[in-house]
C-alpha cells in the first residue's frame, strides 16, 4: 500500500441528495465549491448530475470554470463570491451565472455583459455577502426588469433550530423578495431541515451531502485507511514523538501511520483523535507530525496493515470534535497525496 | 483579481538554503516534502538544486516519484517512509534511496532489490520513525557490509536548545553510527542551529528554508494576498458571519475577503488572526467560513481591492499562533485554489 487511501462512497453521496430533495417542497440544487467538499469536484459533480441536479453553486469564476469543464452545457452554475474583477471572460466564455452582491459588483455586470444571465444575493443579517436591505431597495427597480435567475440569500445560525436569528433572516428574505416573480432560494441543508417556510424554490444542500452534520440521517461518504509503516514497543517512561509530548506511564505498542497534518489531519487533533482497526479504539499519541501520527495499537493481538480514520466507526463530525472544529473543515482538508478512489456513481 | 494570489519568493528560499549551508559543518541537503512544504515541489526543488542542493529528502515514494521527475537524474532522493510495501518499482524505476525504518522493510528492500542502495534511519528516542538501539545491534552485522548510503535519525525536541533530550539524542545516535565509517544525518534546522556537535556528514534543513522559526533569521518565502470581494457598513448591535460569533460593539466598516478555511486559514484563527493593509491591522472578525472571512477596516480611508494575510507585516509563525499551531502547518495548509506566482529562482 503505497498511500493513505481515500475512498469516496459516490452510491452514498447520490442517496444523501435524494433523501435531501424529499425533505426539500422544491427544486434541489447541489453546492460543490472548495473540490466538492474536498472529495473530487468532478465525480462528485457527475453523480449529483445524474442524478437529477441541474443547478450548482461554488464559490468562485475559477471554480466554475473547472465544473464547466467536468459538467459540459446545460446545468447552471452559480458563483456566490458574484462579479469579481476579472471574470468577465470565464463568467461570458463559460456561461456561469454570478450571485451579485453589490452595487459595484452590479455596475462591473451590466457593463461588461449587459446579456448575460445573473442573480443576487441579499445580506438578511449576516453581514458576509450580499446587498443590504438599503442597497436592495435602491437597486431593485433597475435590477427586477432583467430578469435574474435567482434571489438568494444565507443563513447564519441554520444548524442551531432554535435560535432567534433564523426567523429574523426568514422574515428579512421576505421583506425583500416576496410579490418579485423571481426564483427564491435561501437554505442550505441546515434550512432543509427547519422546515417547508425555508425552503422556498431552490434549496442548495452541501455538507448533508457529503456526510456532515446537521443532516444527522446523512450516510458517510469519505472513508479513509491510513498505512502502518513500522510498529514498535515502547517502554515505561519512553516518550513518543515531537516535543515528548506523549510519555508512555508503561508499556506499549505503536503503530506510526503515514498521514499527518500535511494531509488534513489537523495538528489540533494531538493526543485526542482516534483511529480504529475494525471496532477497537487505537488513539493517537503526542502530536500529529506533518506526516505521520503514531497511534496506541497495545490492545491489538495482531500487526494491522492499516488504520481506518474515517468510517462506519467514526464519522467527521466525531474527528471534528477531537480537533475542536466541524466536520466541514474536516472534509475540505483532506490532503492531495491520499489516492482516491471511487465507489459506485 | 480572480483568486487570491500566494508568491513564492525563490530568491529568499535560496538565501534561506545559503544561510543554512553556511551554519552547516559540512553537506547540506534540503527536504521538500508534502509539495514543498506547501509552495510547490518543482519550482522549489529545481530553485534548491541550481543553488547546489544535490540530496533532497521526502516522506514517501509517491513524493519522490514526483521528485524525479521534476529534478532529472543527478539528485539523490531519500524516502523518510522507508521501503513500504508496493513501492519497489517505484524505488527500483526512480532511483529512490529508501530510509529503511525495521527488519520488516530490510528484508522487503533486500529482496525485491538486493542492488539498489537504501540508507538506514535509527530512532534514537522519539520513537516514530526508525530501528530501535537493539533492533540495529541485531542487524548492523548485515547492514553495513552492504555500504548504506546514509545512517540518519531525527530530533524530537531540536527546537527547544535547553531540552535534555537534544543532548540524550545525539548520544544515543553516536553510540549507534560511531566508527561505522558510514555517512551520518542527525539535524534538520533546529539541529542545524544547536552547533556542529549535530551536524555529522549530511544536514536536512525543511522549515528553515520556508521562512519559518526555529530559524529566527530566515527571510519570509510565501506572500499571501487575498481579494475583497465587497465592503459594507455594520451598525452597532449587528452580527458578522456564522453563529453570530462576532456582534459590533460600535460601526463597523466590514470587507469580506475570498479565502476561508479550504484555502488553509484555519477555523481555530476565527476571531483572532488579523490582516494587513500596508502597516494597518485590519483584524478578522468572527468565524472563518469555508470560502471566506470579514475583517474590520474601519480604520482605513480607502477601499482595498486585496489585504495581505502574509509577508513582511506577518510571519507564518504569527499567524499560526493565532491558530494555536506552528507556522509548517500553516504552510502545508496553504490550499489549491491560489494562483501560485514564483518570483526569482
Amino acid at each position: 500500500m503505497v498511500n493513505s487511501i481515500l475512498t469516496v462512497d459516490l452510491d452514498a453521496l447520490v442517496r444523501n441528495y435524494r433523501a435531501l430533495q424529499e425533505l426539500s417542497s422544491n427544486e434541489t440544487g447541489a453546492v460543490v465549491k472548495a473540490d466538492g467538499y474536498g472529495l473530487g469536484l468532478g465525480r462528485v459533480a457527475r453523480s449529483l448530475a445524474k442524478a437529477g441536479a441541474r443547478q450548482f453553486f461554488v464559490a468562485t469564476a475559477s471554480e466554475g470554470a473547472e465544473l464547466r469543464r467536468e459538467l459540459g452545457d446545460g446545468p447552471s452554475i452559480s458563483l456566490f463570491a458574484g462579479h469579481m474583477a476579472g471574470d468577465s471572460d470565464m463568467i461570458n466564455d463559460l456561461s456561469l451565472t454570478p450571485m451579485i452582491n453589490s452595487i459595484e459588483q452590479l455596475q462591473r455586470h451590466l457593463q461588461a455583459l449587459p446579456k448575460a444571465p445573473f442573480g443576487v444575493q441579499l445580506d438578511t443579517g449576516m453581514n458576509r455577502l450580499g446587498m443590504e436591505p438599503a442597497e436592495w431597495s435602491a437597486l431593485r427597480d433597475i435590477v427586477l426588469p432583467q430578469n435574474p435567475t435567482l434571489l438568494m440569500s444565507h443563513l447564519a445560525c441554520a444548524d442551531a433550530p432554535d435560535h432567534a436569528m433564523n426567523a429574523q433572516q426568514l422574515q428579512s428574505f421576505r421583506e425583500m423578495t416576496d410579490d418579485t416573480g423571481i426564483p427564491r432560494s435561501l437554505s442550505a441543508t441546515g434550512g432543509i431541515l427547519l422546515g417547508a417556510d425555508y425552503h422556498f424554490d431552490v434549496t442548495r444542500p452541501g455538507i448533508g451531502l457529503y456526510g456532515g452534520l446537521p443532516y444527522a440521517d446523512a450516510l458517510p461518504v469519505a472513508y479513509l485507511e491510513l498505512p502502518v509503516i513500522q510498529v514498535r514497543e515502547v517502554a515505561e517512561r519512553e516518550s513518543v514523538g515531537y516535543g515528548n509530548a506523549y510519555i508512555a506511564e508503561q508499556p506499549r505498542r505503536v503503530a506510526t501511520l503515514s498521514a499527518g497534518y500535511a494531509d488534513g489531519l489537523i495538528r489540533a487533533m494531538s493526543g485526542k483523535a482516534r483511529t480504529f482497526y475494525g471496532q477497537t479504539e487505537c488513539p493517537v499519541l503526542g502530536r500529529v507530525s506533518m506526516d505521520s501520527i503514531s497511534v496506541d495499537i497495545t490492545r491489538l493481538s495482531d500487526t494491522p496493515a492499516s488504520l481506518t480514520l474515517l468510517g462506519r466507526q467514526q464519522s467527521v463530525d466525531t474527528l471534528a470534535d477531537a480537533a475542536g472544529t466541524i466536520g466541514y473543515e474536516i472534509l475540505t482538508s483532506l490532503g492531495a497525496r491520499y489516492t482516491r478512489r471511487y465507489s459506485g456513481g
